[in-house]
């Protein structure tokens, strides 16, 4: 494993850690200023509109697992596939919402050095409670 | 625009074309052999598997549109986002089915300079009736 996908796996783990934690400022460091999301049914949105969404869900209990199932570097560029298992408990005890399903992310490297999130296709939907595990 | 950016804009309004025309042969020459395409609520799928849904389609009339909404060249490869708008219409006169959204695309330059698709995420939703224009 090469420096660069050792750092872009760890940006992934330090995302969903800081996600379950509800540590939105450190998701915030792992994306592009201009950085772009894309979810079905939706316009594509961008930092902003994720740090509200984020802050959100603060209150909630999060939980989720991801799998790389590919990651390719590209000079100072790079894609992951991935899949993710993401759970949200809302505060009052409500019904967790499980999702799952994969994504397609674009990263590149900072002249820093450092990885980050630019676009980013999100393709989960929800699983049925009748095939909650 | 670079011959780059040229090469792979006549790309999409070829797949287009050749989409609409029934002209499956034509839009597989245009994606590499190990393509991966993304939909959500499935797991990823190949070129053979996306041959197999193309033919199923041959009888249906197809419309759509593409607006290219960013293209990023990274040397020998590239990303596209884009906005497609899709209506199928059943051979038998049924309901057309209208879809519409975004894709996040990977291209890749061949070794002959020709550019193919390698990896497609669709975030296309189907477009309810009374919203059809």
């Amino acid at each position: 494993m090469t420096d660069d996908e050792r750092a872009i796996r760890n940006l992934v783990e330090t995302w969903m850690t800081a996600s379950k934690a509800g540590d939105v400022a450190t998701v915030l460091s792992l994306m592009a200023d201009d950085a772009i999301f894309m979810v079905p049914g939706q316009k594509p949105f961008g930092k902003e509109a994720f740090r509200v969404a984020s802050e959100g869900l603060k209150e909630a209990g999060i939980d989720g697992r991801s799998e790389i199932q590919e990651l390719r570097i590209l000079g100072d560029w790079a894609y992951l596939r991935n899949h993710l298992e993401v759970t949200v408990t809302p505060p009052d005890g409500g019904r967790p919402l499980r999702r799952s399903g994969y994504t397609l992310t674009i990263l590149r490297k900072t002249a820093e050095g450092r990885w980050v999130l630019v676009r980013d296709a999100n393709l989960l939907t929800e699983v049925p409670d009748s095939a909650a595990g």
